[in-house]
Formats: structure tokens, sequence, C-alpha cells
């Protein structure tokens, strides 16, 4: 008759058994530069989500006929970065191995670079596609290598050149444009080019990283850093929409959102929007599948 | 020599004789599902209004040559919402028999069936336009038949099928979507269709009712369930100026601020820029006008 | 392996069998004539109480330790102020006959009349202690009997004269004194008079109501109505563990949190320590008895 | 049938002619050398009262039974700050000459020059009681010496030594605190000696501004430049009431409410109840009485 | 060894010897009519600049490579709006005597007066190019001439018809509209028609003068008078590039942020981001060159 | 003619030569396990001191006539919690190493770790006199043993028993507690004890670290991990002082404000003002003597 308190996002309570993606928070933002406030994110995504439908009249698609299951967010030590990412790498191994699709809400963007480490081990060729205003390609940032501005780097480290497409950049170093030009696909300010990218990873493994300031300020200002001259919602939600349903995405994360920076809470409910948006996307797709091209690297 | 301190939407202090337009608040959110707050709604308008000129570009108009008067807030039995919305009702006939055009500012969404029982009783034919982020066409919410969630529905009970057009919705339930497809007229995201529509309703008594989400959270935060996605500041003021010059608007309102939830008051200005452009609009229109054909219903 | 999200206030997750107070909450706040909000405080309260040790030094003991169960929120009908509190009571009643102690979450001060009923129906000779700012003595208020601002008036119905003990009161109507004066016995500004009480209330069952704005709003701004010139924090702490460590407590609430309002997170700790004291204070009473004097009313 | 609306401090809307004490609005902080936002203090008192009563059970007196008028807001002109001393200077002799009392709202503290103007005139005995967190003694600020960190130099130039009496004062330079020692009465950090001062006062006119930056911070926070170390708001309340039931107050102010500054509202709720308590103190007294030794300076 | 703590915008801490921009703030709000606060944003930008990279992708030009000196703010004497103006016109004599150009960050946007006295002084043939959401050109604003509803006007005194091109107004009076129309150059709502002005006043001096404001609230809320409906910040971002790497621009400011009425700080970081790329552009500019037309008044 | 803008504590601009004190800020906050924020805390405040005077009405004491230094904030390693604590022992150690006395602004508390290590290196036989809500002598927290619950105890590590004594106390775990109690002084809830142990501590030379959240949050909002039941403003600035006036101070920091969570920013001026009154108490003592008894461990 009585039972503890349950919390999950939208309808994500589906039996363990048959999920197929399993939402997970890492609440974790100690090296971000700026202004912290990431930990909070996935909680207030979970909590939030309460104020959408778990209909969606883009898709015409239920959360209710879905099948995802959230885990809660890890504990994560926070202050030491090195042990947070095997945590968030060991959860992220466990789901793989579970045939399931892990699906990681931030938290600061380095989280990223936990889950990536268990999806690269488990698809050796796998691509990324990144969304983000900031290319986060540095060789370390204040002396630190594990820092959220050189995720995308740490991530190239175990792909090699010619894996990672980036989309929305309108900030960054001079030096790391440079070094970008010869080792990633970089496209500037917005989505153009997303179509031909899907069209060219057809069929491969795909993991999608959201950072979500990539839409703009007045949209989206509760976030570490704010970079104004962003895209909008309704880009940002197409975007999503066409990776997550054309895409062969086996693994995905939805990043940087700080709601202590925006009191209003709509940044929480964009960031609810576009997570439901991606699952529903996600719902007709099947992550693991035979035949396919999954242990060779290289395009 | 000395008077009580008078407060009123800007320049809307004209004689009651001689004033077309009654402004007043409903300053009621109890049956907010999401976040309450709107009640501030009606007061933060009036008072914020002195930020803005009484003179619009837009239109080349001034609200000092207006006939408008503000009558300030109801005071309504929070928590009782039957007796509510008699008292709305109440108020809004007593202006229709004094041959004014009643403009009612929310509080939340519900307020609009108050008004709207008087609307209808006088004029039987009327038609609704609706510009709103929710289709607000529930059944019941909670448990609740007077519900914002419900409210158009219970408008149509009055009015019966083919009456309510809806403009710019892009959340609901798949019940909502279903029942509506068969009942009302819903355009999703925008306002396409917005001339045929007022081509359509030429001469017919219209009551207008604008549920300010309609607008994107990135404009407009402060309100109660935030809705990504929505359309601009400029889209809405040039739907609801057309609306209010073309069609023959008998019966107003606009609602769901909540000033709580926009420390930076920029929520609050766009509801009272929209008022305004509403009211110079409404200002050429005269509501009441002999050969119309208000007497039966239908198209 | 994998199992979906449980979230409870502080260590408050134990076996349904083996717990003696099941907490709950009741995020309603539909009456609240000022500002709106408390319907966001028992999330608020078991969200943030991670930022507390469940050890407390002032008892030296440790919420591990003990025997409480969070049920987490009802899902209410808000807007509907009489089926809102039958779910409250229902639920109540269901607590009381599983021979458990319930401990209420409000939301706003209204919802311990849903409590209170079926508390007075199984314990016909209980008596109130209640801790306010306000007398909530008034017969109605704008019309609505069920409102916030009447809560003690319709407990007194349930139970009658000397029955309710009021402590900390600074605000009320001159009715709402005068009234009371010859059916209640009203403490004003402070806990003076607690203890006599407590010795007087000695064996019979209580239901013990706080209202946290009867702390100061320097302590506590996060609530509906701030009322300035209350107590500290630690003169509640003092007087809730006395309460509870020496009168029989057969139910209970802390109410009027409205996390909105305080930016700061401040309100919600003192809200969540408050609640962390009463229950350790609570975990070394058994609220049943054989023996005990429960079935006649009167003192 | 049809009125325009009023808005009111509660219960302030006496008719003019019997009314004893005329309330009025400054809105003005152009000197202000910190954080601005004054001029929003005197529109969130009156409105925000609502949330109080108009009966205090610490003077067991109702607002409903008193004679106070309140007129709204002065228009000023901001930025020319020798005309908003003069417009509230005008206001305030008009108040004068009609035998009535001026209860001024700030504002920063310097729109205090601008009454006591007026009452120095009308009064040329008067003196100052002067509740503060600063000494406001400065000959001049960056350069102006119509600012509000000069006030009560500026107040000294028209009555001289041994007028102004200050309380609670506990910050300034160390020039003011020694020009001040030989000038004016000054006690540190609270109302020791107030007693004692209202003695020797008795039966001479008295001006009475109150910078509610006298009160803590944490009771507080929502003010110009908040200065830790001050009284609670109880030892405030009662400071007020013994000035206003003992001394022969004039005229008198309540400043330095910067409502932007605290949005849980405790700030200006904290101003309300000290206008409040002010207002049904000063209901027993009569200002102006025949035989009053109102025209010789000089103690 | 041990030295000062230095604060200057991204990399504005070049050589004053070879600086070509002086970088000042002037922190005055005093004539702010509706909401102060703008005396704060000089020193956010300053300090919140490290949110930004000093490169920009845009442009493919960085800070580094600059020769921009910031000099702090003017302690400015609030309250005397003379004397304020009075500073601000003497530091920007200096910085042109000392063959540099000005670059003022307000502040209102009255200190826009005090700099382009100098600049008019020294370059009497100069133009004005002002993006703004309001035409401030009021003959005087509720009794005031020094106000920064009217700036645009006092300008205009100084120089005369055809002088000024006003981009983005949105909002003034019936009368600002009228006298403007045959004095000054008026665009409504966006930036239409700049690339034909900037043909016009090739080799011609031109002081540029930026209201944030011009934004829509929606990217921008932090400011004193949000006007709904303004240009995007990249709209934005584009027109003052093209103003600063086409006109000779010999003087310019950015002003109107508010910080405090943006706590999302997504303002202040729009802020930035428009001062970093006018810097940028301007760097490749020559404010002063031999044989320039510019002791010739007229067009 | 033209210089950098440079920014410092309140008249904390001294000749590096002569200055006696050396403040600097540590804005570090990685390790936070609830609520971070506090790297913003030593900028902001250095800029809001400005708020305050520098003469102190209870020390008759000031600035100006000091002899302190502010060198500004460290350039830490976000996220590489070992590097950031060796940046502050350097600096630290640098400070001392001039015969000067370090005075550090946090940060999160671990950053004390940082500058005790060089100061215990200096000093073998030094003390620590530590103010706090929370105990800090956990072992590890979620696997970290750098995390700044456990700062005392990795400082004890360094010193050993009998060399710490704590007051304020107000949090921990039980085994906190029950270490403690065989290891260091743990005083309870407020500075019972302070003068005995001061007389016991004579001539020794004492580390004095200061965790703002000492205070109540009602004084003291703004901080990582509020805890209710605190100290006064008063109650702390009297110990304060205490401490720096008749111990021999060494070393000191003060630690945990966190801006971002104040609004109001009360508690900013509040560390304003703790540092302004640390700052005179040390003036006249001098931390370095001939004849100390520095070099020998043990009391």
């Amino acid at each position: 008759m009585w039972s503890k308190n349950v919390e999950t996002f939208l309808e994500c309570d589906k039996n363990p058994h048959y999920a197929t993606t399993l939402l997970f928070g890492a609440p974790f933002d100690s090296t971000t530069s700026y202004r912290p406030g990431t930990r909070f994110g996935p909680a207030a995504i979970r909590r939030e989500s309460y104020g959408l439908e778990s209909y969606s009249p883009y898709l015409n698609e239920d959360l209710e006929d879905g099948s995802v299951l959230d885990l809660g967010d890890l504990e994560l030590c926070l202050g030491d970065t090195r042990k947070a990412l095997e945590q968030i790498e060991d959860r992220t191994r466990e789901i793989l191995q579970a045939a399931k699709r892990p699906f990681l809400l931030g938290g600061e963007h380095l989280v990223t670079l936990g889950a990536f480490r268990a999806v690269a081990e488990r698809y050796p060729n796998v691509h990324i596609i990144h969304f983000d205003a900031h290319a986060d390609l540095r060789e370390e940032y204040l002396g630190a290598e594990l820092s959220h501005a050189c995720v995308l780097r740490r991530c190239w480290e175990l792909v090699g050149d010619g894996r990672i497409y980036q989309f929305g950049i309108r900030s960054g170093t001079r030096e790391e444009f440079t070094w970008g030009a010869s080792h990633v696909e970089t496209r500037l300010f917005d989505f153009d080019g997303l179509e031909e990218t899907l069209d060219r990873l057809k069929g491969k493994p795909v993991y999608f990283t959201v950072d979500l300031d990539v839409m703009d300020p007045s949209v989206f200002p509760g976030t570490g850093t704010p970079e104004p001259g962003g895209v909008t919602f309704d880009a940002l939600r197409q975007a999503v929409t066409m990776v997550c349903s054309r895409a062969r995405v086996v693994g995905c994360d939805v990043n940087e959102l700080s709601p202590p920076y925006d009191q209003s809470g709509a940044s929480t409910m964009a960031a609810c929007k576009i997570v439901r948006e991606m699952l529903l996307a996600l719902q007709s797709m099947r992550p693991h599948g035979k035949g396919d091209d999954d242990n060779t690297g290289g395009m």
C-alpha cells in the first residue's frame, strides 16, 4: 500500500526489462570555467517536465507509448574529475552491455567524455554529432586537460580525425579554429549541412551530444556561458529531431542547463522539451542492429 | 484640493459616460495547474504601462485620444472558482448592458469563461478567436471541470461546433487534438489562416481571447506554463491588430501574465504593449451596431 | 539492476511495514489570499533536505535510525477546494487506520483541515497546538469559508471551545481576536506559556500544526504572507522540539513554505531543519498507546 | 456606476475634509550613491499594504477608525534635484497650511530636505528625531551638496545646533562623527536614550525621519546601502511607536525602501508595517495645538 | 613582485602610448525615467567580458592584437547632472586631444551628451548615427531638459538639422516623431537604409551612439525601459560591424545596460559581445586622418 | 596620464613595500557539495566594499591609515583540486617569505588547506581558530579527500591533536563529532569559551579561518550550504575583532560567500564588513616578532 516517492522524467517509468533507452543524470560541474550550477540541471529537467504534455503535436507521438526508464542521478565525486568521469563511464558501459541506449543528462559538457569512452569502446567506428556554441577543442584550459572547454578534443583523442561534426559553433580561440580545421568538421553559427552529414553517416553508429547553449541566450539564459547570437528553439528542435530520427544514435547526451541562472524556469522548459522530442524521435529507432557496420573505424 | 490616489492603464481614465471600452482585471489563478501568480497580472499591467508611450508608431494613434476607462480589479473569491466566475460574469453583463465593450485582464485563462458567459448570452451567435500555446480543450483536469486547462471546452459547451478558431496552438494531449478536430478549428504553431478566418467572420460578433503564452518564452517567460517554440512579439502584435481592426470584437481578454516569474519585467512590458495596440486598434471600431446580425447562432 | 528514481526526505525511505510515521505532501495553494506558491513547498523540502545532515547535534539523534517513510505528494485537484480537502482527509484516514502517524507537508495552511478531519474522527478528544503569525480564525474570507484565513475556525467547528492553543500570533482582524478570546487560547508574539500548555495536555492526543510564517521574515521570507516581527529560528526549533518530545502528537503538519519567494533557498532550509528536528523528537514517542484516553472529548 | 481605479495605503482613503494626516510619496532616487531603486518604494508600500491587516494587536487600534488620506505619488523631475526638492517642499507647505500632518514616503533620504524646509518654516523651533544606519552629515558627496549622504547636514543648516537627535547610527566617515560631536546628538547602534530625548522634547514640535536601513539587512535587505549590524524589526517598531505616541510629531517621513533589491517582498512588508504602526500611534495625537510653543527656536 | 589588482575589458590593457582607442565608463543614471541601474553597466561589462573569447569568428580578429586601453570608470557626481556631464566632456576632450578615439560605456543615454559636446567641438562637421528603441527627441521631460529622454534633441542643438540618423526607433510621443520628421532622419523598427547612410557619410567624421535597448527585450531584458518588438542580437551585431568598419567613427558609446534587471547575466553578455565586435571592427580604422574634411559643418 | 583600471578592496591599495597584510582571492569552488558559486566571492567582496565606509565607528579606526595591499584573485585551475591548492600554497608561501601576513578570500572552505600548508611549514607550532557552521572533519566525502567537507581534517593531519579550536559548529555527521571529541576542541552553536581559548593561545602563532556560514542564513543567505540557527552579525563581528586584536594572527581567511544566492547583496556586505573589521583589528598587531616561540610544535 505505501511506497517510496518515485520521480522520473515525464512517463519515463517503464519496466526496466523492456525499456530500450535508459536516462540518467550526471550532476557534475567542477570544471566549469565561468558560472557553475549545471549540477542542478538533470534534477530540474526531471522535475519540471511535468509542465509539459507527454504528447508532441510536432511528431504526433506520446511518451506514454515509449519505452524509456529514468534511473535518476549518479552520486558523483565532486572535486575529483577523474573519478567522476569513471563513474559516468561505468554506468554507460553497463547500459550498453544490457543492449540499451544510454541517454545522459548533464551537468557540464565534460560529462560527455565519460559516456563517450564507453561508447567508443563498444563502437570503435562511432562518429560524433556535436551541437554547441563553443568549439570545446582546447588542448588544455588553465592547466587542466579534463575541462569542459576541452571535451571534444579529448573525444577526438579516442577516435581521431574525421569523426566529429560540429554545428552551431560561434565561439572559440583562434587556436581552436585553426586546429579544428584539419581534424574535425565545424559548421559555424547554425545547422547548415546537417542533412548532408546525416546522409554520409547513414547506418554508422553515432554519438549525439547537445550542448544546450547552442540556443540563443534569449531562449536559454540558464547556462554557464551564455553566448549571444545562437539558434532559436525551433531550429534546435528540428535539428535534434532530424538527427534522432535519421541517424543511428547509439548514445546521446543533453547538457549545460544551469537552472539557478534562469529564475523564470524558461530555460529548464526548453531543455525538457528538447529531451522529450529527442526521446520521441528515438522511439522508432533501434540502436543496435544485426548487420550494422560497428566494428571498423574510419569512414 | 486633495484626492485619493488614482491608478489606471495608460490614459485609460476617460469619462465613464463617453467611454466605449471598459477595462477591468480579474486577479484569479486558483486552478492554475503548474505555477500560480497570474493574479498579479492585471495590477502589473496597469502599473508598468507607464514605461510605455501612449502613442503607437505602428498605428499612428494615441490613447490620449481614446475612450477607455480602467475600472481596476474585481475583488474575487479565491479558492471558490464558481463564485469567482460569477463575479466576472456579472461585471461583464453590466458592461454589455451599458452598451460598452468589456476588456478583461486576467488572471489565468479560466477567467475567460466568466466573461464569455455574459457575452454569449447577449450575442448568441458569437464566435471565438483564440490565441494560445495550449489547446485548453480538456473535458476535465485532475477531476476539475472548471480548470484553465478546460476553458475553451467549457466555452464550446455554450456555443457548439464551428464557433471556435484557435491559433498558435503547440501543446495538448492527444485526446484534446482528436476531439478538437471535429469541434473547433485549430491552427498549429502560428497565425496562418487568420486572414481567411476574419473574412469568414466579417460582421459577426467575435469574442477575442489572448493567452499571452502564445508568445515564445524568450519574449514572455513570465507565465504559468511556459511552452518553448512560440511566436515572436511582432507576430502577435500584428495578429492582434488585425483581429481588433477587422473583426467586430464585442468583448475580449488578455491573460496569463505571471509577473513573479519574470524579474526583469520584460514580460509585463510585452503584455502592456499588446494591450495598448489592441485598445488603439479597437478605437476606431464600434462593437454594437444597428443591423448587425447578432441574434442567430451558426455561421 | 535498473530501478526508477526514488526521492524522499533525508533518510525517510524506511520499510513501510516498520515505519511509524508517514510523511506526505499536499501541494495545494488555491485559497491563498496574498501570494501563491506554497504548492511547491513539499517537493522543495524533500529535495533540498540533502543540504542538511541526517544527524542533529541538538538532539544527538540521527534520521538513519528512524522509522519514517516519505510517500511523496498527493496529486490534488487544484481549483476545487472541497475535493482537494477530501483527498487529504482520505490519505490521513488510511494512515491512521494503519496505526501510523501522519506528517503532512503543505501547501497552504488550509490543508490542515483535511488532515484534522480524519484525526478528529479517530481521536474525538484531540487538541490542537497551533504555531502561526496569523490567527486564521475568520468566519469567511472574501466569501469563502474554505480559505487558509479561516482554517482554525473550521477546525474549531469540529472540536469546539477550549481545544485550540495558539502561539506566536501577531496578525488578525479585530473580530478574530474578539471571537478568539472566548473560544480558543491565544498567546501573542512568542511561545510563552507553552510548557504549561504541554503540562495540561499530558497524555491527551494532540494535533500539531506549524505555520512556518510564525518565524520572522528575515529567517523565512519564502512564504505567502510575510509578517514582520516573528520568532527566530532557534526559538521555533526549541518550541517544536518541546511539543514533539513531550506531547502525544497523533498527527502534525508543517506548511506555508513558498519557495519561489526566496531565491536564496534559506527559507527552504529552515523548513527542512524544522521537519528534521520534529521527526527526530517524535522518534522516541509512540502516538498510539493502550490505555490512552482517546475517546472522550473535553479536557 | 463606473469609476476610475483608486489605490491607497490600507484604509487611507478618508474624506480629505476630516483627514488629519496626509500621506504622499516622493519617488526620487537620483542622488543615491550606491544602488538606486528607492523611487519604487512608495508605490510598493501602498500596493503591498494589502498583505497586512489594518488592525494592530500591538496597539489594539485599527486604521479603519483613522483619518488618513493617501494622495499618491508626486510626479518628480528626476535628474534635477533642486526642482524635485521644491516640488516636495511645495506639497508639504500646502498640507501644513491646511493644518494637517504631512507623512512623506521616500524615495531616498534626501527627500526629507524638501519636507523639512516647509516644516522648519512653519515651526522654527522644530527638532528632528532621526533613525538611520548612516550619519548623513557630510558637507558634500562627490561634489554634490544635495546628496542623500548630506541630508541631515542640510537640515542642520536650517535649524542649527542641538536640534537633531540621531539613533541607530553605525556608519559614517571619521569627519562626520567628529563634526557631529559638536553639532548634533548621535546615539550609536540602537535606541538607547530615546526615552530621555522624548522627555526633553515634550511639547516641542518634532519632525521624525526614519531611514529604514536602521534595521539590519537580514530584516530589510531591500535598500540602497545595506549596512550589517542593525536593529531588529521589533526594536524599530517599539521605537517608532514611542516617538509617534509621545512626541508632538508635526511631520514625518519613512524612506530608503528599494523593492528591486528584495525579491521576497519581506522588506516591503517591514516598511508597510512600520508605516501602519506609526499611523496608528499618531492617530491619537494632534499635531497642531493652541498654546504650543511653536515659534521660538532653541530648546 | 606585488601589484594592485587590475581589471580591464578583455585584453584592453594595452600600453597607453600606443593605444588608439580609450575605453572609459560613465556610471550615471540619475535622469533615468523608469528603472535606474545603468550605473552598474560599465563595471559589469568589464567584469563579465571574461565569459567571452577575445577572438571573433565573425571577423577573424582578436583583441589580443588590438590597441585598446580600458581606463576604468569616472567617479561621477550623482544627482548633479550638469557636473556629471562636464566630467564626461572633460575626459572625452582629453582623449581627443591625445589623438585617440573615445569609446564611452554608459550609464544612461544622457552620457552621450557629455562625450558628444567634446566631439562636436573638435569635429564641427560631425554626424551622428544613433541606434535606439526610443527617439529621445523630447524638448524636456517632466521639467528637465537634461534627461535621457531628450539626449538626441540636445545633440541636435549642437549640430543642427540633417546631422542625425536614427535606426531601430519604435517608441516616442507623437510630438517627437512630428518634430523629428523635419530635423533628423529616422528609420523605424530596424536597420533598413543603413548602407545608404554610410555611403552618404563616407569620409565624414561620425559619432556612433548605441542604445542597447534597440535589441528586443527577449535578448536584452536588462535595461531601464524595455520596449518589446526590437531587433535580434545578430541584426545589431551586423549593423554595428558595418558602421564601425565603414564609417569614420571618431567617437562612440554603448549604453543603457542595467544589470540588476537581468539576473541571468545574458544582457550583460550581449553588451560585452557588441562592444567586442565594435572594438574589433574599429581596429583597422584610423579615426584621425590627414586630409579629412573635419572642419566644416553641413553635408 | 592614462592608466589601467585598478580595483582593490576599500583603501587596500598601499605601497607593496610598506604593506604588512596582503589580501588575495582564491575563486575556487570545485568541491562544493551542495550549491557552487563561492568562486564569485572574492571579486564581489572587492567590488561591493565601496558600499561601506573605510572608517569603523566600532573600532574608531580607518583603513586609509592601514597598510594593506589587495593583489587581486589567483587564476586557479578549476576542476583540478590538487593544482589549485598548490597555487594557493605557493602564493601564501611567497607572502610569508616577504614577512607579510596573508589574508585569503575564498572561495569554498577547502582553499584554507592551501594557505595553511604554507603557514604550518613556516610556523610548525601554529594553532587554528575556526569559526563555522559545519565541523568539516570528515575523512572523505563521496570518495574525495580533498573536499570542503574535510578541510579541517586535512589541516589536522598537518599539525595533530589539540591544535584546532572550533566555534559556532551546528552541523556534522555523528562520526565527525565522535572523532572530533578526541582530536580537536569543538564549541557548539556560538562563541562561548573564545576568551579562554585566546588566553591559552597568547603569543602563539594562530591561523584564523572564518567560514561565513557561521552566521545565520537570515543574515547571510548567500552561501553554499545555509544552515539555520547561526550567530548574528554582531556576534561574529565581536568575535573576529577579539581574535584579530588579541591573538597573534599569522595568516587568515574568510570564505564561503556565494553571491549568486543572495540577489539583495546583503550577504556580500556582511562579508565586506567582517573583512574590514578584521583588517582594522589586525592593523595594530604585528604577526612576526622577535622572541616569539615559533619553531616548536605542541602547546
